[in-house]
């Protein structure tokens, strides 16, 4: 199976454990796209009663297309299960996201739910956070001397553009991305980056999710920490 | 005098601190119009050499039209002097600011500069932080949700509204001001404000400053911290 058949078998098996009556977190990515494009068939052919948060402009547009109720994050008083895909996921359940652009948003609408679970395909699977890029959404004003400091950091940081100009985030800020290659205290660099003047929000997920279904090319693996179990879902 | 008056005194009183080839950060608000009015004046009678970073849209827009240099914050390599107004201001020279909701370019010009001066009337010393709300410039997009929160630490949150609307930032946030009357421990609470995804910036401004100008019915009082001194400036 190539990885396309790898994100689309987890985005199948992923809505399986969406239920009638539940608030939804839609994720943003290549993985989701599978994923929604499946809830979207659930919906229509079981005449499901769901409402879904989105985190992107993207994400949203395309479940509307699909016939999928879209609220405004602001609209819920909350989610109840958010399912997101990932860049790297470490053994201990947590990750980097942000090669979309999308994990301001993806951050603001998994803290507001009360289960988060990412699908992947096992090649975003890993023993230590940091070979993909991690990506930090800034406010461009004054951002090159942001910039600055984070490379007399050590933490290579390339802007992130397309076509000759920054890549714009849904909240219009810029994207730098950090290239670290590993990062042996996740939580320190999170504190230390959030803290930077000018950083909104960094692509670090910690302690947010507790369910992740990777896709492998010997068929679906399935994992929980602290106890949780599938069977307990929705 | 009234309160115009030592607004105006502190504004004169600063400008005779910039020197000819300085950069120089113009800070926002009332107090920092009579300054730049004042900049303005020095400018053309002195015919002098000096370029100006703003930190609102309004102070650049003001001081174009007295005919000052204005350059965006990425196009110098750093500021000398920034000069700036304050809401709150401890005995500690720790502050609050964003009462007219430009703390978040406010803060980001003051950590790009080598010397940070505060000028203020009398009434904005205190001897404890948080009479004076606190302004949180958080994300529109769920902004709600951290509301709530905000309200659940029992922090007293009020989205600041004009004519029905969410006041915008020049970044184009919300911010959400917290009546807390009384800071017990800034530091900690702006680590605590920082951490909490979907703020961008808070208006503790602590450490940042050295040099206090404030304007009393008796005159001005000048004040440093860390054993710097007036004369040195420039």
């Amino acid at each position: 199976m190539d990885q396309n058949e790898l994100k689309q078998m987890v985005g199948n098996e992923a809505v399986k454990y969406i239920k009638n009556g539940m608030i939804v977190g839609l994720g943003s990515g290549s993985t989701i796209r599978y994923m929604v494009d499946a809830l979207g068939k659930r919906v229509h052919d079981e005449n499901m009663d769901i409402v879904c948060v989105s985190t992107s402009k993207f994400t949203e547009n395309q479940a509307r297309n699909l016939g999928i109720t879209v609220k405004a994050i602001d609209e819920v008083d909350q989610i109840d299960l958010t399912i997101d895909g990932a860049d790297e996921i470490s053994d201990d359940f947590n990750g980097i996201k942000g090669g979309g652009a999308a994990h301001l948003w993806e951050k603001i609408v998994a803290i507001n739910s009360t289960t988060n679970m990412w699908i992947v395909d096992d090649s975003k699977m890993v023993h230590q956070l940091g070979k993909f890029p991690l990506p930090v959404e800034v406010i461009p004003f004054g951002s090159k001397h942001l910039f600055d400091k984070l490379q007399a950091k050590g933490y290579q940081p390339e802007f992130r553009m397309t076509d000759g100009n920054y890549v714009l985030t849904d909240s219009e800020n810029y994207i730098i991305d950090l290239h670290l290659d590993k990062i042996d205290d996740a939580h320190a660099l999170a504190d230390e980056l959030i803290s930077m003047v000018g950083v909104v929000e960094h692509g670090l997920f910690l302690d947010l999710v507790d369910y992740v279904i990777v896709g492998t090319p010997n068929g679906i693996e399935k994992s929980t920490r602290n106890g949780f179990d599938f069977e307990q879902l929705g």
